[in-house]
Protein backbone atom coordinates (compact mmCIF):
# COMPACT_ATOMS: atom_id res chain seq x y z
CA UNK A 1 0.00 0.00 0.00
CA UNK A 2 0.89 3.36 -0.72
CA UNK A 3 0.65 4.86 3.18
CA UNK A 4 -2.27 7.68 3.18
CA UNK A 5 -2.28 8.15 -0.64
CA UNK A 6 -4.48 6.08 -2.91
CA UNK A 7 -3.53 3.33 -4.51
CA UNK A 8 -2.53 2.82 -7.78
CA UNK A 9 -4.24 0.24 -9.90
CA UNK A 10 -2.95 -1.16 -13.04
CA UNK A 11 -6.12 -3.02 -15.61
CA UNK A 12 -5.36 -5.25 -18.22
CA UNK A 13 -7.09 -7.88 -20.27
CA UNK A 14 -6.30 -9.56 -23.36
CA UNK A 15 -9.82 -8.85 -25.08
CA UNK A 16 -9.16 -5.43 -25.78
CA UNK A 17 -10.32 -2.48 -24.09
CA UNK A 18 -13.94 -2.55 -26.05
CA UNK A 19 -14.72 -5.85 -23.86
CA UNK A 20 -17.29 -5.76 -21.64
CA UNK A 21 -15.11 -7.13 -18.62
CA UNK A 22 -12.75 -4.63 -18.67
CA UNK A 23 -15.17 -1.58 -18.25
CA UNK A 24 -16.53 -3.62 -15.45
CA UNK A 25 -13.39 -4.11 -13.99
CA UNK A 26 -12.45 -0.27 -14.21
CA UNK A 27 -16.19 0.57 -13.29
CA UNK A 28 -15.00 -1.52 -9.70
CA UNK A 29 -11.96 -0.26 -9.63
CA UNK A 30 -12.07 3.18 -9.82
CA UNK A 31 -13.72 4.37 -6.40
CA UNK A 32 -10.62 2.40 -4.91
CA UNK A 33 -7.94 4.63 -5.92
CA UNK A 34 -6.38 5.39 -9.35
CA UNK A 35 -7.07 3.68 -12.06
CA UNK A 36 -4.49 2.99 -15.04
CA UNK A 37 -5.74 0.89 -17.72
CA UNK A 38 -3.50 -0.80 -20.36
CA UNK A 39 -4.50 -3.14 -22.92
CA UNK A 40 -3.77 -4.41 -26.15
CA UNK A 41 -5.41 -3.02 -29.59
CA UNK A 42 -6.28 -6.41 -30.63
CA UNK A 43 -7.83 -9.78 -29.04
CA UNK A 44 -4.66 -11.46 -27.11
CA UNK A 45 -6.62 -15.23 -26.52
CA UNK A 46 -4.95 -17.71 -25.40
CA UNK A 47 -1.35 -15.81 -25.83
CA UNK A 48 -0.02 -17.47 -23.10
CA UNK A 49 3.15 -15.40 -21.74
CA UNK A 50 3.97 -14.69 -25.12
CA UNK A 51 6.34 -10.85 -25.32
CA UNK A 52 7.29 -9.40 -28.18
CA UNK A 53 10.99 -9.08 -29.21
CA UNK A 54 11.31 -8.89 -32.64
CA UNK A 55 9.07 -5.97 -33.33
CA UNK A 56 8.18 -2.38 -32.05
CA UNK A 57 5.81 -1.86 -30.05
CA UNK A 58 3.14 1.01 -29.38
CA UNK A 59 1.29 2.88 -26.69
CA UNK A 60 -1.72 4.72 -28.06
CA UNK A 61 -3.51 6.91 -25.41
CA UNK A 62 -7.59 6.44 -25.58
CA UNK A 63 -10.44 8.41 -24.18
CA UNK A 64 -12.73 5.39 -23.51
CA UNK A 65 -13.53 5.52 -19.76
CA UNK A 66 -14.45 9.18 -18.42
CA UNK A 67 -11.74 10.28 -16.07
CA UNK A 68 -9.69 7.25 -15.92
CA UNK A 69 -6.00 7.32 -18.23
CA UNK A 70 -6.09 4.26 -20.77
CA UNK A 71 -3.66 3.12 -23.33
CA UNK A 72 -4.30 0.95 -26.23
CA UNK A 73 -0.99 -1.76 -26.67
CA UNK A 74 0.02 -3.33 -29.81
CA UNK A 75 1.35 -6.24 -28.27
CA UNK A 76 0.62 -9.10 -26.22
CA UNK A 77 -0.89 -8.68 -22.70
CA UNK A 78 2.26 -9.48 -21.17
CA UNK A 79 3.74 -6.69 -23.54
CA UNK A 80 1.40 -4.40 -22.10
CA UNK A 81 2.58 -5.04 -18.38
CA UNK A 82 5.81 -4.39 -19.37
CA UNK A 83 4.88 -1.73 -20.76
CA UNK A 84 2.91 -0.48 -18.01
CA UNK A 85 5.32 -0.80 -15.49
CA UNK A 86 8.94 0.05 -17.59
CA UNK A 87 7.30 3.13 -19.57
CA UNK A 88 4.12 4.29 -18.38
CA UNK A 89 4.84 4.06 -14.51
CA UNK A 90 8.40 3.40 -14.26
CA UNK A 91 8.76 6.27 -11.59
CA UNK A 92 6.00 4.96 -9.53
CA UNK A 93 5.21 1.53 -7.07
CA UNK A 94 1.99 -0.01 -8.58
CA UNK A 95 -0.01 -1.29 -5.70
CA UNK A 96 -2.31 -4.00 -7.61
CA UNK A 97 -3.11 -5.27 -10.88
CA UNK A 98 -6.32 -7.20 -12.11
CA UNK A 99 -6.88 -8.43 -15.51
CA UNK A 100 -9.80 -9.32 -17.19
CA UNK A 101 -12.56 -9.80 -16.09
CA UNK A 102 -12.07 -12.44 -18.94
CA UNK A 103 -14.86 -14.08 -20.82
CA UNK A 104 -14.76 -17.68 -20.47
CA UNK A 105 -12.94 -19.63 -17.53
CA UNK A 106 -9.33 -19.53 -16.80
CA UNK A 107 -9.61 -22.70 -14.47
CA UNK A 108 -7.22 -25.91 -14.17
CA UNK A 109 -4.61 -26.22 -17.05
CA UNK A 110 -6.33 -22.93 -19.02
CA UNK A 111 -4.11 -20.91 -16.56
CA UNK A 112 -0.98 -21.54 -19.05
CA UNK A 113 -3.07 -21.18 -22.16
CA UNK A 114 -4.35 -17.58 -20.82
CA UNK A 115 -3.73 -14.10 -21.56
CA UNK A 116 -5.54 -12.61 -18.87
CA UNK A 117 -3.27 -14.58 -16.54
CA UNK A 118 -0.17 -13.96 -18.03
CA UNK A 119 -0.56 -10.51 -17.62
CA UNK A 120 -1.15 -11.14 -13.95
CA UNK A 121 1.25 -13.64 -13.85
CA UNK A 122 3.76 -10.76 -15.26
CA UNK A 123 2.80 -8.35 -12.83
CA UNK A 124 3.32 -10.96 -10.11
CA UNK A 125 6.73 -11.42 -11.65
CA UNK A 126 7.92 -8.19 -10.68
CA UNK A 127 6.75 -8.07 -7.16
CA UNK A 128 2.77 -6.45 -7.87
CA UNK A 129 0.37 -8.20 -6.19
CA UNK A 130 -1.98 -9.40 -8.89
CA UNK A 131 -5.59 -10.89 -9.57
CA UNK A 132 -6.62 -12.88 -13.00
CA UNK A 133 -10.52 -12.63 -12.69
CA UNK A 134 -12.60 -14.43 -15.56
CA UNK A 135 -16.31 -15.72 -15.98
CA UNK A 136 -17.47 -19.34 -16.71
CA UNK A 137 -19.09 -17.72 -20.03
CA UNK A 138 -17.40 -16.79 -23.49
CA UNK A 139 -20.60 -14.24 -24.54
CA UNK A 140 -19.48 -10.97 -24.96
CA UNK A 141 -23.10 -10.37 -23.58
CA UNK A 142 -22.30 -12.29 -20.24
CA UNK A 143 -23.91 -11.12 -17.33
CA UNK A 144 -21.29 -9.30 -15.13
CA UNK A 145 -23.91 -8.17 -12.20
CA UNK A 146 -23.85 -11.41 -9.84
CA UNK A 147 -20.19 -11.31 -9.91
CA UNK A 148 -19.76 -7.73 -9.37
CA UNK A 149 -20.18 -7.88 -5.05
CA UNK A 150 -18.00 -10.37 -5.13
CA UNK A 151 -14.66 -9.02 -7.01
CA UNK A 152 -15.34 -6.31 -5.29
CA UNK A 153 -14.77 -7.51 -1.73
CA UNK A 154 -11.71 -9.87 -3.51
CA UNK A 155 -9.81 -6.42 -4.41
CA UNK A 156 -10.62 -4.82 -0.76
CA UNK A 157 -9.96 -7.47 0.86
CA UNK A 158 -6.52 -7.80 -1.01
CA UNK A 159 -5.61 -4.27 -0.80
CA UNK A 160 -6.63 -4.32 3.04
CA UNK A 161 -5.13 -7.22 3.38
CA UNK A 162 -2.44 -8.68 0.65
CA UNK A 163 -2.55 -12.21 -0.12
CA UNK A 164 -0.10 -14.47 2.00
CA UNK A 165 3.01 -15.19 0.38
CA UNK A 166 1.64 -15.83 -3.06
CA UNK A 167 1.27 -12.71 -5.92
CA UNK A 168 -0.81 -13.76 -8.13
CA UNK A 169 -4.95 -15.51 -7.58
CA UNK A 170 -6.67 -17.00 -10.36
CA UNK A 171 -9.80 -16.55 -9.76
CA UNK A 172 -12.87 -17.90 -11.67
CA UNK A 173 -16.45 -17.37 -11.69
CA UNK A 174 -19.21 -19.61 -12.31
CA UNK A 175 -21.54 -19.46 -14.95
CA UNK A 176 -24.58 -17.12 -14.66
CA UNK A 177 -27.01 -20.15 -15.21
CA UNK A 178 -25.59 -22.31 -12.19
CA UNK A 179 -27.52 -19.59 -10.03
CA UNK A 180 -26.37 -17.31 -7.04
CA UNK A 181 -22.99 -17.92 -6.20
CA UNK A 182 -22.53 -20.00 -3.00
CA UNK A 183 -19.63 -18.54 -2.14
CA UNK A 184 -15.69 -18.94 -2.50
CA UNK A 185 -13.16 -21.85 -1.98
CA UNK A 186 -9.35 -21.15 -2.06
CA UNK A 187 -8.14 -24.09 -3.74
CA UNK A 188 -5.71 -26.07 -6.22
CA UNK A 189 -5.47 -26.00 -9.64
CA UNK A 190 -7.37 -28.82 -11.34
CA UNK A 191 -5.41 -31.58 -13.74
CA UNK A 192 -7.36 -31.27 -16.90
CA UNK A 193 -5.99 -31.32 -20.69
CA UNK A 194 -7.53 -29.76 -24.07
CA UNK A 195 -8.69 -32.95 -25.87
CA UNK A 196 -8.10 -30.97 -29.27
CA UNK A 197 -9.43 -32.08 -32.62
CA UNK A 198 -8.55 -30.41 -36.13
CA UNK A 199 -11.52 -29.00 -38.65
CA UNK A 200 -9.75 -29.85 -41.63
CA UNK A 201 -10.43 -27.69 -44.53
CA UNK A 202 -9.19 -26.75 -48.06
CA UNK A 203 -8.69 -22.48 -48.73
CA UNK A 204 -10.33 -20.68 -51.54
CA UNK A 205 -6.46 -21.31 -53.20
CA UNK A 206 -6.71 -25.13 -53.25
CA UNK A 207 -4.49 -25.50 -49.63
CA UNK A 208 -5.41 -27.72 -47.00
CA UNK A 209 -5.60 -25.72 -43.88
CA UNK A 210 -6.19 -27.16 -39.93
CA UNK A 211 -8.48 -25.49 -37.64
CA UNK A 212 -8.11 -26.00 -33.81
CA UNK A 213 -11.33 -27.03 -31.60
CA UNK A 214 -11.87 -29.23 -28.79
CA UNK A 215 -13.50 -29.82 -25.50
CA UNK A 216 -11.66 -29.15 -21.71
CA UNK A 217 -11.65 -32.73 -20.09
CA UNK A 218 -10.22 -33.59 -16.57
CA UNK A 219 -10.20 -36.81 -14.71
CA UNK A 220 -9.38 -35.08 -11.34
CA UNK A 221 -12.27 -35.79 -8.73
CA UNK A 222 -10.87 -33.92 -5.77
CA UNK A 223 -12.70 -32.10 -4.13
CA UNK A 224 -10.77 -28.79 -3.50
CA UNK A 225 -10.08 -27.80 -6.89
CA UNK A 226 -11.04 -24.93 -8.81
CA UNK A 227 -13.32 -27.28 -11.27
CA UNK A 228 -15.07 -28.60 -8.44
CA UNK A 229 -15.51 -25.27 -6.64
CA UNK A 230 -16.59 -23.61 -10.47
CA UNK A 231 -19.19 -26.86 -10.75
CA UNK A 232 -20.54 -26.59 -7.14
CA UNK A 233 -21.97 -22.96 -7.73
CA UNK A 234 -18.86 -21.50 -5.90
CA UNK A 235 -16.09 -18.45 -6.69
CA UNK A 236 -12.32 -20.69 -7.08
CA UNK A 237 -9.78 -18.65 -5.76
CA UNK A 238 -6.43 -20.28 -6.64
CA UNK A 239 -3.05 -19.02 -5.64
CA UNK A 240 -0.31 -19.20 -7.85
CA UNK A 241 3.42 -18.30 -8.76
CA UNK A 242 5.69 -19.49 -11.15
CA UNK A 243 8.36 -21.77 -10.30
CA UNK A 244 7.45 -24.58 -12.05
CA UNK A 245 9.47 -26.68 -10.69
CA UNK A 246 8.55 -30.22 -9.46
CA UNK A 247 10.12 -30.15 -6.33
CA UNK A 248 9.26 -34.09 -5.19
CA UNK A 249 10.87 -35.25 -8.50
CA UNK A 250 14.42 -33.49 -7.40
CA UNK A 251 15.62 -36.64 -5.18
CA UNK A 252 14.17 -39.20 -7.40
CA UNK A 253 16.04 -37.54 -10.46
CA UNK A 254 19.34 -37.29 -8.76
CA UNK A 255 20.80 -40.78 -10.60
CA UNK A 256 21.11 -38.44 -13.67
CA UNK A 257 23.82 -37.11 -11.99
CA UNK A 258 25.91 -40.10 -11.94
CA UNK A 259 25.77 -40.50 -15.60
CA UNK A 260 29.24 -40.07 -17.47
CA UNK A 261 28.53 -40.43 -21.12
CA UNK A 262 31.33 -41.31 -23.59
CA UNK A 263 33.17 -38.14 -24.32
CA UNK B 1 8.08 -47.82 -24.23
CA UNK B 2 6.22 -48.92 -26.81
CA UNK B 3 7.72 -52.85 -25.90
CA UNK B 4 9.98 -54.67 -28.83
CA UNK B 5 9.73 -51.70 -30.93
CA UNK B 6 11.55 -49.25 -31.48
CA UNK B 7 10.01 -45.47 -29.91
CA UNK B 8 8.53 -42.99 -31.08
CA UNK B 9 10.03 -39.77 -31.16
CA UNK B 10 8.71 -36.08 -31.61
CA UNK B 11 11.61 -33.57 -32.08
CA UNK B 12 10.56 -29.73 -31.97
CA UNK B 13 11.52 -26.26 -31.35
CA UNK B 14 10.76 -22.37 -31.20
CA UNK B 15 13.35 -21.24 -34.15
CA UNK B 16 12.46 -22.97 -37.09
CA UNK B 17 13.61 -26.33 -38.95
CA UNK B 18 17.16 -24.74 -40.17
CA UNK B 19 18.35 -23.57 -37.31
CA UNK B 20 20.87 -25.66 -35.79
CA UNK B 21 20.37 -26.32 -32.67
CA UNK B 22 17.12 -29.22 -34.38
CA UNK B 23 19.79 -30.29 -36.69
CA UNK B 24 22.03 -31.54 -34.11
CA UNK B 25 18.79 -33.03 -31.96
CA UNK B 26 17.73 -34.96 -35.01
CA UNK B 27 21.34 -35.99 -35.30
CA UNK B 28 21.27 -37.43 -31.86
CA UNK B 29 17.39 -39.03 -31.80
CA UNK B 30 17.89 -40.54 -35.00
CA UNK B 31 19.66 -43.68 -33.84
CA UNK B 32 17.65 -44.26 -30.82
CA UNK B 33 14.05 -44.92 -32.40
CA UNK B 34 11.69 -43.42 -35.06
CA UNK B 35 11.86 -39.30 -35.35
CA UNK B 36 9.29 -37.26 -36.44
CA UNK B 37 9.79 -33.70 -36.91
CA UNK B 38 7.48 -30.55 -36.61
CA UNK B 39 8.75 -27.44 -36.22
CA UNK B 40 7.72 -23.82 -36.96
CA UNK B 41 8.12 -22.11 -39.73
CA UNK B 42 9.08 -18.51 -38.74
CA UNK B 43 10.77 -17.54 -35.41
CA UNK B 44 8.92 -18.62 -32.63
CA UNK B 45 11.13 -17.39 -29.55
CA UNK B 46 9.55 -16.06 -26.95
CA UNK B 47 6.03 -17.49 -27.62
CA UNK B 48 5.45 -18.94 -24.20
CA UNK B 49 2.38 -21.09 -24.19
CA UNK B 50 0.67 -19.46 -26.69
CA UNK B 51 -1.93 -21.12 -29.64
CA UNK B 52 -3.67 -20.66 -32.42
CA UNK B 53 -7.62 -20.62 -31.93
CA UNK B 54 -8.68 -17.60 -34.42
CA UNK B 55 -6.51 -18.76 -38.04
CA UNK B 56 -6.05 -21.78 -39.81
CA UNK B 57 -2.94 -23.65 -39.37
CA UNK B 58 -0.91 -25.16 -42.21
CA UNK B 59 1.39 -28.42 -42.22
CA UNK B 60 3.88 -28.52 -45.03
CA UNK B 61 6.04 -31.82 -45.10
CA UNK B 62 9.59 -30.98 -46.04
CA UNK B 63 12.51 -32.68 -46.98
CA UNK B 64 15.37 -31.43 -44.53
CA UNK B 65 16.34 -34.12 -42.75
CA UNK B 66 17.65 -37.34 -44.69
CA UNK B 67 15.38 -40.34 -43.98
CA UNK B 68 13.43 -38.41 -41.32
CA UNK B 69 9.58 -37.42 -41.42
CA UNK B 70 9.69 -33.67 -41.05
CA UNK B 71 6.78 -30.98 -41.40
CA UNK B 72 6.99 -27.51 -40.97
CA UNK B 73 3.81 -25.47 -39.29
CA UNK B 74 2.67 -22.46 -39.43
CA UNK B 75 1.51 -21.94 -35.75
CA UNK B 76 3.54 -21.45 -32.31
CA UNK B 77 5.46 -24.25 -30.71
CA UNK B 78 2.66 -25.89 -28.85
CA UNK B 79 0.71 -25.41 -32.06
CA UNK B 80 3.12 -27.83 -33.29
CA UNK B 81 2.72 -30.45 -30.26
CA UNK B 82 -0.84 -30.42 -30.62
CA UNK B 83 -0.87 -30.88 -34.93
CA UNK B 84 1.61 -33.77 -34.00
CA UNK B 85 0.11 -35.11 -31.64
CA UNK B 86 -3.76 -34.95 -33.09
CA UNK B 87 -3.31 -35.34 -36.59
CA UNK B 88 -0.24 -36.26 -37.79
CA UNK B 89 0.56 -39.23 -34.89
CA UNK B 90 -3.27 -39.35 -34.18
CA UNK B 91 -3.06 -43.39 -34.28
CA UNK B 92 0.09 -43.95 -32.64
CA UNK B 93 1.74 -43.13 -28.86
CA UNK B 94 4.81 -40.96 -29.04
CA UNK B 95 7.45 -42.26 -26.53
CA UNK B 96 9.22 -38.74 -26.22
CA UNK B 97 9.11 -35.29 -26.91
CA UNK B 98 12.64 -33.58 -27.50
CA UNK B 99 12.46 -29.82 -28.21
CA UNK B 100 15.52 -27.80 -29.12
CA UNK B 101 18.42 -27.65 -28.82
CA UNK B 102 17.37 -23.74 -28.31
CA UNK B 103 19.77 -21.11 -29.14
CA UNK B 104 20.19 -19.32 -25.98
CA UNK B 105 19.01 -20.21 -21.67
CA UNK B 106 16.18 -20.94 -20.64
CA UNK B 107 16.60 -21.31 -16.90
CA UNK B 108 15.19 -19.70 -14.35
CA UNK B 109 11.92 -17.30 -15.20
CA UNK B 110 12.77 -18.14 -19.15
CA UNK B 111 10.68 -21.44 -18.78
CA UNK B 112 7.63 -19.27 -18.72
CA UNK B 113 8.68 -17.08 -21.96
CA UNK B 114 10.20 -19.98 -23.88
CA UNK B 115 8.52 -21.28 -27.04
CA UNK B 116 11.24 -24.36 -26.58
CA UNK B 117 9.78 -25.21 -23.39
CA UNK B 118 6.47 -24.11 -24.00
CA UNK B 119 6.15 -26.96 -26.72
CA UNK B 120 7.89 -29.85 -24.64
CA UNK B 121 5.10 -28.42 -21.52
CA UNK B 122 2.20 -29.24 -23.84
CA UNK B 123 3.49 -33.00 -25.04
CA UNK B 124 3.95 -33.39 -21.10
CA UNK B 125 0.05 -31.98 -20.33
CA UNK B 126 -0.74 -35.18 -23.08
CA UNK B 127 1.55 -37.68 -20.66
CA UNK B 128 4.14 -37.30 -23.24
CA UNK B 129 7.95 -37.84 -21.34
CA UNK B 130 9.24 -34.31 -22.65
CA UNK B 131 12.69 -32.56 -22.43
CA UNK B 132 13.51 -29.14 -23.65
CA UNK B 133 17.15 -28.78 -24.37
CA UNK B 134 19.27 -25.50 -24.26
CA UNK B 135 22.26 -23.88 -24.67
CA UNK B 136 23.39 -20.47 -23.38
CA UNK B 137 24.81 -19.60 -26.20
CA UNK B 138 22.39 -16.89 -28.30
CA UNK B 139 24.90 -17.11 -31.66
CA UNK B 140 23.37 -18.94 -34.81
CA UNK B 141 26.69 -20.23 -35.16
CA UNK B 142 26.66 -21.93 -31.13
CA UNK B 143 29.14 -25.08 -31.04
CA UNK B 144 26.59 -27.95 -29.69
CA UNK B 145 29.72 -30.30 -30.04
CA UNK B 146 30.63 -30.55 -26.39
CA UNK B 147 27.03 -30.79 -25.07
CA UNK B 148 26.23 -33.90 -27.65
CA UNK B 149 27.77 -37.01 -25.74
CA UNK B 150 25.77 -35.13 -22.51
CA UNK B 151 22.13 -34.98 -24.61
CA UNK B 152 22.82 -38.15 -25.84
CA UNK B 153 23.00 -40.11 -22.25
CA UNK B 154 19.91 -37.68 -21.01
CA UNK B 155 17.89 -39.15 -23.38
CA UNK B 156 18.97 -42.19 -23.58
CA UNK B 157 18.32 -42.35 -19.91
CA UNK B 158 15.26 -41.31 -19.87
CA UNK B 159 13.65 -43.57 -22.71
CA UNK B 160 15.29 -46.67 -20.56
CA UNK B 161 14.35 -45.25 -17.06
CA UNK B 162 11.47 -42.64 -17.45
CA UNK B 163 11.86 -39.40 -15.20
CA UNK B 164 10.08 -40.41 -12.04
CA UNK B 165 6.78 -38.47 -11.55
CA UNK B 166 7.67 -35.57 -13.12
CA UNK B 167 7.01 -35.63 -17.30
CA UNK B 168 8.98 -32.48 -17.90
CA UNK B 169 12.55 -31.56 -18.05
CA UNK B 170 14.21 -28.49 -18.83
CA UNK B 171 17.75 -29.12 -19.75
CA UNK B 172 19.99 -25.84 -19.75
CA UNK B 173 23.94 -26.39 -21.22
CA UNK B 174 26.21 -24.06 -20.06
CA UNK B 175 28.32 -21.55 -22.40
CA UNK B 176 31.18 -23.16 -24.27
CA UNK B 177 33.67 -20.61 -23.18
CA UNK B 178 32.82 -21.63 -19.67
CA UNK B 179 35.10 -24.89 -20.70
CA UNK B 180 34.23 -27.97 -20.10
CA UNK B 181 31.27 -29.53 -18.79
CA UNK B 182 31.54 -30.61 -15.27
CA UNK B 183 28.94 -32.65 -15.29
CA UNK B 184 24.96 -32.67 -13.99
CA UNK B 185 22.69 -31.08 -11.34
CA UNK B 186 19.32 -32.19 -10.91
CA UNK B 187 17.89 -28.99 -9.51
CA UNK B 188 15.17 -26.42 -9.03
CA UNK B 189 14.53 -23.07 -11.02
CA UNK B 190 15.81 -20.07 -9.80
CA UNK B 191 13.88 -17.06 -8.46
CA UNK B 192 15.05 -14.11 -11.30
CA UNK B 193 13.16 -11.87 -13.42
CA UNK B 194 14.00 -9.83 -16.50
CA UNK B 195 14.58 -5.96 -15.74
CA UNK B 196 13.66 -4.61 -19.20
CA UNK B 197 14.05 -0.88 -20.49
CA UNK B 198 12.16 -0.30 -23.87
CA UNK B 199 14.43 2.12 -26.33
CA UNK B 200 12.25 5.01 -27.68
CA UNK B 201 12.41 5.37 -31.55
CA UNK B 202 10.56 7.30 -33.97
CA UNK B 203 9.39 5.38 -37.13
CA UNK B 204 10.08 6.76 -40.93
CA UNK B 205 6.13 7.61 -40.87
CA UNK B 206 7.02 9.72 -37.48
CA UNK B 207 5.03 7.27 -34.56
CA UNK B 208 6.91 7.08 -31.89
CA UNK B 209 7.41 3.09 -30.89
CA UNK B 210 9.37 1.13 -28.19
CA UNK B 211 11.59 -2.15 -28.84
CA UNK B 212 11.77 -4.50 -25.85
CA UNK B 213 15.27 -5.31 -24.70
CA UNK B 214 16.31 -6.25 -20.88
CA UNK B 215 19.10 -7.95 -19.02
CA UNK B 216 18.38 -11.20 -16.65
CA UNK B 217 18.46 -10.23 -12.66
CA UNK B 218 18.22 -12.68 -9.98
CA UNK B 219 18.90 -12.36 -6.30
CA UNK B 220 18.95 -15.79 -5.86
CA UNK B 221 21.49 -17.20 -3.74
CA UNK B 222 20.83 -20.69 -3.70
CA UNK B 223 23.10 -23.21 -4.35
CA UNK B 224 20.55 -26.03 -5.33
CA UNK B 225 19.40 -23.69 -8.20
CA UNK B 226 19.29 -24.17 -12.01
CA UNK B 227 21.52 -21.20 -12.70
CA UNK B 228 24.16 -21.54 -9.94
CA UNK B 229 24.42 -25.04 -11.83
CA UNK B 230 25.23 -23.21 -14.49
CA UNK B 231 27.58 -20.61 -13.54
CA UNK B 232 29.68 -23.61 -11.94
CA UNK B 233 30.03 -25.48 -15.53
CA UNK B 234 27.37 -28.13 -14.84
CA UNK B 235 24.52 -28.66 -17.06
CA UNK B 236 21.12 -28.03 -15.25
CA UNK B 237 18.07 -30.77 -15.38
CA UNK B 238 15.12 -29.07 -13.47
CA UNK B 239 11.81 -31.16 -13.47
CA UNK B 240 8.92 -28.99 -13.91
CA UNK B 241 5.11 -29.44 -14.22
CA UNK B 242 1.91 -27.06 -14.83
CA UNK B 243 0.81 -26.87 -11.85
CA UNK B 244 1.05 -23.62 -10.97
CA UNK B 245 -1.19 -23.60 -7.70
CA UNK B 246 1.17 -22.28 -4.41
CA UNK B 247 0.21 -24.97 -2.54
CA UNK B 248 1.54 -23.59 1.10
CA UNK B 249 -0.75 -20.38 0.93
CA UNK B 250 -4.57 -22.22 0.31
CA UNK B 251 -4.52 -22.51 4.21
CA UNK B 252 -3.35 -19.10 4.97
CA UNK B 253 -5.62 -17.27 2.31
CA UNK B 254 -8.91 -19.72 3.59
CA UNK B 255 -9.98 -16.42 5.35
CA UNK B 256 -11.23 -14.84 2.08
CA UNK B 257 -13.69 -17.60 2.39
CA UNK B 258 -14.93 -15.76 5.07
CA UNK B 259 -16.28 -12.75 2.80
CA UNK B 260 -19.99 -11.80 2.52
CA UNK B 261 -20.31 -8.98 0.17
CA UNK B 262 -22.77 -6.87 0.20
CA UNK B 263 -25.27 -8.25 -2.26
Amino acid sequence: MSGKSQPLILVTNDDGMFAPGIRRLVEITRHMGEVIVVAPDSPQSAKGHAVTLSDPLRLNKVDVFEGVEAYECSGTPVDCVKLAKNVLLKHRRIDLCVSGINHGSNASINILYSGTISAAMEASIEGIDSIGFSLEDYSMKANFDPATPWIRSIIEHVLSNGMGDSRLLNVNIPHPSLGPIRGMKVCRQAEGRWEEEFVEGVDPRGEKFYWMTGNFATNDTGSETDISALREGYISIVPSHHDLTHHRTIPKLKSLEDIKPRL
